[in-house]
């Protein structure tokens, strides 16, 4: 498993001249960071006094955020997995006709799945920006950098992630699939953009 | 060190109620995610017949990518050692005048260590996104989208070490010093902001 490297061996082996671990498991990676930092805040505001009306809703999200960083942590992985599956597939025989026919229909079916792994790392993100937003404004206001930084590693893992969905639907045959893949990829897109920087410009202006 | 850490150790230490390592060592992590992935870019271009007139550019890329990391990978450490030192002279003793004031003198001192110590790491990955650029535009096309995520691990490294520059600035006295690192985050921040989002445009014409 990716993530029981260490830091300097994961990053060792995806600065290395193999394709995977690369930007799909790096923008799961940063959804993982991202639960991290949201359980973080909320760990940082239990128990605090000043914080005593937002005390039940912390520890629900430092629950559930500890629970999504673990399935992100097993996407790291996933992502990975997905990509070997394809570049398998790539190598099946191709001398007869069935052969040939088998060989697509696998192809297919495994981009189709390389492209699913990402969307469902991205759906989940979205979900971990909204658990964000509510540290961020609700959450110990010393932390409220690192809500941040939460933030824009969430940011960074429903893009990337989203790179990875389209980059598949390039070689996708099922037009319906790609159609209903897309809109959905553009519309995640657009959101975590927008409730990024919207965060960012609200703490900017008080520093 | 913390990149001794498996990432599943240095998650649940982040997760967890210490205000360190927190979003300061994150973003020098996605600092050494950034150099890291443009390293893997470079690989993956050494080698290859059709890139070979920039083979020299790439494998001076991998090795100064590799340098970065080593030094962004210590700077995960750095960052909460500096947190460290501002939190320890918040004890010092202030019975006595010369305790007061000897305290206080501690503290500025501390402090413009933990803004200095992420400025130099926004400065450096300002110059791994330059890296970047170049990367995605000359290196292998299958990697373009790593170098995306590449650059977008670097933004967050760059907006997250401002942000803790930003925050220090607040309790420094010193207004001479101050100001020039406002003016120097001011920039830095804005062609951050700039370049990711120039090479994230150009990727998406093309998926």
């Amino acid at each position: 498993m990716l993530a029981e490297l260490t830091i300097k061996g994961f990053l060792a082996e995806t600065a290395g001249s193999a394709p995977v671990p690369g930007g799909g498991s790096i923008s799961a990676l940063n959804g993982a960071i991202a639960a991290a930092l949201a359980e973080m805040v909320a760990n940082l505001t239990i128990g605090k006094k000043k914080y005593a009306d937002v005390e039940g809703q912390m520890k629900t999200i430092a629950t559930e955020a500890a629970l999504i960083r673990e399935r992100l942590i097993r996407d790291i992985d996933r992502d990975s997995e997905a990509y070997d599956r394809v570049f398998a597939a790539f190598k099946l025989p191709k001398e007869t006709e069935e052969e040939k026919a088998e060989r697509s229909r696998v192809i297919q079916d495994a981009t189709k799945e390389a492209a699913m792994v990402p969307m469902q790392v991205a759906e989940e993100v979205g979900s971990v920006m909204e658990t964000i937003i509510y540290v961020a404004h609700k959450g110990n206001r010393n932390a409220v950098t690192d809500a941040c930084v939460a933030m824009m590693a969430a940011r960074t893992c429903v893009l990337g992630a989203l790179l990875n969905v389209r980059i598949n639907l390039t070689s996708i045959q099922d037009e319906e699939f790609v159609k209903r893949m897309s809109e959905k990829a553009d519309h995640l897109e657009a959101e975590a953009i927008r409730i990024e920087k919207k965060l960012l410009d609200w703490v900017r202006e008080q520093l």
